[in-house]
């Protein structure tokens, strides 16, 4: 654990700067709008230890894949979103020489991200000699005008001397990939254009092999400055506006950077793509630095309308689920159905920007309460649109059906290791669960029974392939998968695999009762194929342990040595930094719930003795060591009753970038994981569920707060659920009446 | 299969030249002498597609590795033999232009390896015009002195006009390795020498960051001429002498190269290195061209009267064990103990040069019968010298004792994959199971109790730590290894790996009963440690189905949908081109024997019916993917009186590449797999087994042949074995009398 940023409930605010730090500081101070977004990286130059990260949704780069011996079926490419040309650098000169903070002498500094309106400020003073100056940066990525960032920056003269300040505002195309595989750059330089105040580029992604889309991007930079505009610079990568002046003792001068970001995922043409990129830069100059400001604020006010969570007594939880929340809605708001949520959303360049499982095991539930249906709704259409992909992904393996990717941009699988992209196939199970979740809490069936039943049936068809049938145990069989805990690879009939390929089986055929024929016979669909998927799903195998009473996570796991982690020496932890990948491989621990997350998927078809076996057996067991997991063991807690570990999981999520916890946070931010804080007040301590068709709720009040509020959507309502010493309050906010459960009794609730 | 040679005894020969089959052609007609070999590649310059290939024995680059994401336990770069400067291209002009056959009209082809001189040589005329010119070849590396590289040349001009002649004979360190993972090129040239007849380079493989050695090569070239010897050319990386002149009509030149090779593995200074290399050079030019082939014939004349197997009625055969016998002495012959013998030799990059566990499965019972002992010796004392490597990889494993490296140069594991480098642990019984055969095959106990014990006990501590005790099955398990079988990986307790590592644990207990006390001191090894050996593998879990009667591949194999091969379209063989590796590890389809090898190591200790039915049961379901495999099933085929089928396996071993039969010859030879034919024939028709300190045979005449005759050293003796439609004649041709067992019968050899 590591804490750099203060408590405070509504910024991320630091008065001290540590070089070592540095990238976490960026990490934590990464901003975004769905459209494009970046990490914190400071825009004067900063010789030290840094990673700038700059990054625009949905544009991404097939870099050549990176293996040991590759084999028939491995993906062809490792598609990963790559640097964006650098837009935001900005270059200050104190009396000819670049203001550095890996360099300079500097006091007074003060970074503050405040989450309320969406923008980053940073301020210091230099110290050079005698000469004293104040910087002051305000910037955003805009929610109001997608294309837009806009920066703000003074420089006030402390000094009895007279200061020489020149300001250097580029677009920059040499940029680089850190976890490029080959040291490749991926940019090449279409056009440029000048004057002495703006500055225009044009850039293009290199070709590839792979057949997948080049993207092009138009960037258009604007400036203003009191200072005089001085000959504009231009190298092969980059243009540049400078301004210089004679800053007088006691005196300050305001430049201001705001950068119109097009690509070509929005328009056709290059022309179309001019066109567009000079109304904006026009629109954006009709508003004043406060005006765009104010819109930027008014944004995300708009955004936390819907969604705040209010925690009391506890300010150290209060900024954490804020954070999350923040980042959340940073890295994606449901305005393009072309996009997903990447693990590390714009903050940073592993697993950067492509899209996982996490979207619909952990995303979907916070998205469906926090944000209009359509939202979800989209990250569904994501999966249709990309269904031709995950075709594609099974024929590699010889299968039937659709295998939607583990890693993608596009459909088509694109991560490296076998032992998880053929293997983990888990993530099927999960795209149908989030149709099932999504047509269960909005109770809008139209879209399981239209393209939702593509997907369903594509995948239904890839589990009746992929399962065999074992003569000895009269059984169907799933071998050689990598369920959700990565610790173990290759294990044969991991239980959550084999329960979610049986419920994907079902469920494919219950929707298929409610579909038009038209659509039936449009995918082909006969009576001998459900026929089919009805005998395997009843007779899929399900590895179950009678006596201990649980479901075993895969064939041989319990032939493992069982010693629980607490009887490990607790400085072998976490095990992926002290232990041989060998060592884990054989080991019982677990780095997420796999058996639990099955579990919580369907929280309310097992018994609380099952519910409770299968806890007790395999928490002991877990290390947490992936970031999604210890929200699932917080809501199973608390479906329990066990409070306090409830709330022990809890506080493992809520704060795990704030705090640094995994030690990672440098890489970027866990957004995907961000989630869990949400799920874990929500979904556990406030005991949120749909139930046919009825909305549930049986809180607690951890004994660590005071009180918490959340609001949620609810099939066109809004309502607020406030739990406190006194017990639950839940209000109709807007819509109509609505009966809902309250700790098993009805409640009618009527708008105010 | 693609057989592009003509059927010969003694040659690999042809007269047809095809582009299409260049790299092929190259792989059969490379030569070595174990110090140093080469691809048959040209010596001229040739614009087609070519795979220049020269290596020499021990000098390697740790090339950075290749992974997708890298974790704990992998090893930190691939080892590779590299290119060596190339010192073998000569470019021959014709007024004024290169030959060259992939652009030249060219007749009267003839290329040819002889196998009982080790003499490469070509012939060909080329056609310009109006001008005819006949070119020859004859090379060698030299078993008399293994440091000379000789070529002769002889230009002849069949036209009524005269030729330009010119020949330029170079040194040049610009080469590269195909497998380079980042196409990074090894070597700096550090000086560079040259007068008109002589060049001289000096090289060092770059520096790396694994603390591995850096090698140093000096060449020295001296060319002999009639023609004009012209200015010598220098280049940054390259040295050339070149000489010219009119060659009249119906007149020849002759032109020879020799360079002498010397390594920094044998000179520990520069100095000394200078001072080597002029004396081995001013050595070699006291002989003439023919009494350095002269010498070079006798060399392998004395192999072959060790060794050479004579098979009768089959043509086709003969030529195969005889390439197989050449290619194995050609890479290895037991000079230098700190080499041995890489899967393809100095024939090919992938796999190239390293040491695999091909060794001692599948080579040492080979050099035992076919060389002096000291040649195996020298082959057991490589591991013990890198034993510090073994226990290295293990620790990193975070485990006690010795674990061989899958691919090693210096005993420091350098693999890629975690499947193969952590899970094939099954080679660490090998190691062992070598030590046991030298010593069985030798009756020299010495070697077993000094250093082979070290090795012993290394790899027993290594087992009882790798081991775990399953509580509910009351039993030492093994989890999470890969099999001699790598079509399945990261399975539970295989069979072979379980029964192997049993096996070491009591061996090293039996072998601690005999070595003095000192040594049991010095190693630290007390009666508790040695308790708990016995007690693991008297509780070793051993996988066995009491119904099928069979041993089990691994935990889990019984539950797999069990088609056997022949039951599957033939157009998907081979699965490796035609499968996903996903359906490969899913499917029953074995590589390559794996409870069948453990059971071929201690063929006498398995009842019949437990041979037969474990042979019944996994041979339909093994596809021979591997060119280890078929040997073993011929060897256990013929124990089994199956002699329709151990000639069937037998043929797809003695002709693997001649025939191309796995369509992969040309990235070179499958060298350790070439004693599979030798084997096939003395363990297998032969019945060659060593039991209680007695030779013994049972042989059996296959029907597609007349006869067949063999040679072995056993114990200072030298044997003839004959086997022909009127029985079998043993003759003792050197050494004591000895007794032996003909047919189970006692049979009493006295020397001629």
């Amino acid at each position: 654990m590591k804490r750099i940023f203060e408590i405070n409930p509504w910024k991320v605010i630091t008065h001290t700067f540590n070089k070592e730090d540095k990238r976490l500081q960026e990490s934590m101070t990464s901003t975004g709008n769905e459209y494009m977004g970046m990490r914190g990286m400071f825009e004067e130059k900063y010789s030290g230890d840094t990673h700038k990260g700059i990054y625009l949704g949905g544009v991404w780069f097939p870099d050549k894949t990176r293996v040991g011996w590759w084999k028939n079926g491995y993906p062809e490419y490792f598609g990963k979103v790559i640097n964006a040309v650098d837009f935001v650098s900005v270059d200050v000169k104190l009396d000819g020489e670049s203001v550095d903070l890996a360099k300079d002498e500097f006091s007074d500094f003060e970074l503050a991200l405040d989450m309320k309106s969406g923008i980053l400020t940073r301020s210091y003073v230099v110290k050079r000699g005698e000469k004293k100056v104040r910087l002051n940066f305000e910037r955003f990525v805009s929610v109001d005008m997608k294309e837009l960032y806009a920066d703000r920056i003074t420089v006030e003269n402390l000094s009895s001397e007279s200061v020489e300040v020149e300001i250097d505002s580029s677009i920059d195309a040499d940029v680089f990939n850190e976890d490029s595989n080959y040291d490749e750059k991926f940019w090449n330089v279409l056009s440029k254009k000048k004057d002495q105040t703006t500055g225009r580029l044009v850039a293009e992604t290199i070709e590839n092999n792979f057949g997948t889309p080049q993207f092009t991007t138009e960037m258009l930079m604007e400036n203003v400055s009191d200072l005089d505009a001085k000959e504009p610079v231009e190298t092969d990568l980059k243009v540049a506006n400078v301004f210089s002046g004679t800053l007088e003792s006691g005196k300050k001068t305001v430049f201001e950077k705001r950068v119109v970001v097009l690509t070509s995922r929005d328009y056709e043409t290059l022309e179309d793509l001019d066109a567009a990129g000079e109304k904006l830069s026009a629109k954006q100059a009709e508003s004043s630095f406060d005006e765009l400001k104010a819109a930027q604020a008014n944004g995300w006010a708009k955004r936390w309308e819907k969604a705040d969570v209010v925690v009391e007594g506890n300010d150290e939880s209060q900024q954490g689920i804020r954070f999350n929340l923040f980042q959340l809605f940073s890295t994606y708001y449901g305005n393009d159905a072309r996009l997903n949520i990447g693990p590390k959303g714009f903050t940073g360049e592993k697993y950067g920007g492509a899209t996982y499982w996490d979207t619909e095991g952990f995303a979907v539930p916070l998205y469906l309460a926090l944000a209009d249906k359509s939202v979800t709704r989209n990250l569904l259409e994501y999966r249709h649109e990309q269904l031709p992909g995950a075709y594609h992904n099974a024929k590699q393996q010889g299968l039937d059906g659709a295998l939607f990717p583990m890693v993608t941009f596009n459909g088509i699988e694109c991560h490296n290791e076998w032992e998880i992209t053929f293997e983990e196939i888990h993530r099927n199970g999960t795209i149908a669960y989030a149709i099932y979740n999504y047509t269960r809490y909005t109770g809008d069936t139209e879209y399981v029974t239209h393209d939702g039943f593509d997907v369903l049936v594509g995948i239904a068809r890839f589990w009746a392939d992929r399962v065999h049938f074992s003569k000895r145990k009269g059984m169907y069989m799933i071998h050689g998968v990598t369920g959700p805990n990565e610790y173990e690879n290759n294990v044969n009939n991991n239980w959550y695999t084999n329960m979610l390929a049986k419920w994907c089986l079902n469920y494919a055929n219950e929707i298929a009762d409610k579909v038009d024929a038209d659509k039936t016979a449009e995918l082909g669909l006969t009576s001998e194929e459900r026929a089919k998927w009805h005998e395997i799903a009843d007779n899929m195998y399900l590895p179950e342990d009678k006596e201990l009473g649980i479901f075993v996570q895969h064939d041989t796991f319990l032939d493992k040595d069982l010693t629980p982690v607490k009887d490990l020496p607790q400085d072998q932890l976490p095990l992926n930094q002290h232990w041989s990948w060998d060592r884990i491989l054989r080991s019982p621990y677990i780095k997420q719930a796999d058996v639990l997350q099955g579990i919580y998927y369907f929280v309310d078809r097992f018994t609380q003795e099952q519910k409770e076996r299968n806890f007790d057996f395999y928490e002991p067991l877990t290390v947490h060591e992936s970031s999604l997991s210890p929200s699932i063991h917080a809501i199973l807690a608390a479906d329990l009753h066990k409070e306090d570990k409830a709330f022990e999981m809890y506080s493992r999520t809520a704060r795990l970038d704030l705090d640094n916890y995994n030690n990672d946070t440098n890489d970027g931010l866990h957004i995907t994981s961000m989630t869990g804080s949400w799920l874990a007040i929500v979904q556990g301590f406030a005991g949120m569920r749909v139930i046919d068709d009825e909305l549930q709720f049986a809180p607690f009040l951890p004994k660590e707060w005071t009180g918490y509020k959340f609001r949620i959507n609810f099939r066109g309502r809004l309502l607020s659920i406030s739990v406190s010493q006194e017990g639950t309050q839940i209000d109709l906010l807007k819509g109509d009446d609505l009966t809902i459960k309250l700790n098993g009794k009805d409640l009618k609730l009527t708008a105010k």
